[in-house]
């Protein structure tokens, strides 16, 4: 397939993830509004659903379609997403003021709704994932074995955790790896598990694209850092050299500007060479490349 | 049955549950240490295992026994009640120093840490619920979704933002029904729910012990705005008086303490009265009755 085709599909895997995702949450002027209005905030409104694009492929590749389930699956992997985006930008973590060119959720609302925002949307996850009922009830267990798994504290919070408590330390090589891999690279690849999953792939085939997915995904947070060291602040979106000014251990300072760059292509090649493998028609290779080549 | 070997059966199930959270836990050695011990100090050190007690007995009531799938639910429901714990007593939320008599997470580690371990908690919660495997898939996947539901915006965490929300109102009628119900009464109920669901329980049942444990759950709730009120900070375990001190809108200040404690006591008596129409043997009616019996 051609580029184009391609970013077609891209926005409408976005659109349909996003009229699911608004669909399943609370209306904002629904008790206590407030809350679902920070939500709603936080998860509706931008964001480029790679994430769900990711599960909505992995589903297609071993499956019948069964849309709704997927559409759903993908939902409650953005709200996960979106939960522990808000949670980072608290003060006690990250302290960021802005997300995706806007205030972040405890700048726009306050602290207290931030929080329960996050802790609300960890819930819908978790909710949404097990209302998949088209699927098989075993697949369905899976899957949110998986994602709890994959968002608890050996993977994502523990990374999360090990990135906050690093700030300040010089950087050593081995504990950007720690961090990246569970921070980042353990949902993206859990993203594309669960699609499959779903689709009732057999377990090779989930670990297998599971492994594409921790490639592309800890490519994904180095080319981040890379974009925080060189980006301009109006293309990313949100406050630049944050890195540099918390003290974060990234993958360039850890191992060079130079080798970042070529470890994420290499990460990138091994991930396509994957989704070839389980048959994939362009779509996730297309995605994976996509890590690499944005500028935001 | 007599009152000691009822008390002998909750340190039995007490002693149980937490043998299961301890076996499902990461070990405090385990990378990242601070977060895991953090993990431990706040959910296995102390604490009733009053809602894991309660799911232990839903599932005695309704099936076959499975010990260790009802044993693994009762410890996913204790780490998502010790999860909204470290939540509830952040700076941001109800800013509590102590809980059971001890420094609450945050002040023992620091608020990220605190932060970081309730998140992995919640995810720990469904990570261990959906991996009841010797139970029926479908059953999980009904229990799974229903503690999401529980845990989400339109009732544990609902109740929490509005409690925050109202904190130096005015007392009015209906505003602390909605907090209570949702806040407290919800997660009680849902541990019924979830014994009886792993069990195979049929829905009308499910519903009916559901019904039961929001009776007593709600009842709970005032009987804690009564000791908040009137009981000791040395039996209690955690600083008094509290609510005044920060505008919480409870049950005796809207309804007067007359009023709370007969509220509590007759929907004690509706909860027993389900409980023997489902079958108890006399363990679910006297943990119901503890719940206003308690000095602590």
């Amino acid at each position: 397939m051609s580029k184009d085709p391609m970013l077609e599909r891209m926005a409408g895997d976005r659109s349909s993830i996003e009229g699911k995702m608004d669909e399943i949450m609370p209306d904002a002027s629904e008790r206590p509004a407030t809350l679902h209005e920070a939500m709603r905030y936080a998860s509706l409104e931008g964001g480029k659903r790679f994430r769900g694009a990711l599960c909505l492929q992995a589903h297609r590749m071993f499956g019948e379609p069964h849309p709704g389930d997927s559409l759903s699956a993908a939902a409650a992997i953005e709200f996960l997403h979106a939960y522990t985006l808000i949670h980072d930008d608290l003060p006690a973590l990250d302290d960021d003021d802005t997300r995706r060119g806007r205030p972040s959720c405890h700048v726009r609302f306050d602290e207290a709704t931030a929080l329960l925002a996050g802790d609300a949307l960890q819930a819908l996850s978790f909710e949404t994932l097990s209302a998949c009922s088209g699927a098989n009830p075993e697949d369905v267990t899976l899957s949110v074995w998986m994602l709890a798994s994959a968002a608890g504290s050996r993977l994502l919070v523990g990374g999360q955790a090990e990135d906050i408590e690093a700030e300040g330390r010089e950087p050593e090589p081995g504990i950007v790896d720690y961090i990246h891999l569970r921070k980042t690279a353990e949902l993206i690849s859990v993203s594309l598990r669960i699609g499959a999953a779903i689709a009732s792939a057999g377990m090779e085939e989930i670990e297998l694209i599971g492994e594409a997915g921790r490639e592309a995904g800890l490519a994904f947070q180095i080319v981040d850092d890379l974009l925080d060291l060189e980006g301009t602040e109006e293309k990313v979106g949100k406050g630049l050299r944050k890195d540099i000014k918390k003290g974060k251990i990234t993958w360039p300072s850890s191992y060079g500007v130079e080798s970042s760059r070529e470890t994420a292509a290499r990460l990138i090649e091994g991930a396509v060479e994957k989704a070839r493998t389980l048959g994939d028609d362009g779509y996730l290779e297309f995605l994976f490349r996509l890590v690499v080549d944005r500028t935001s």
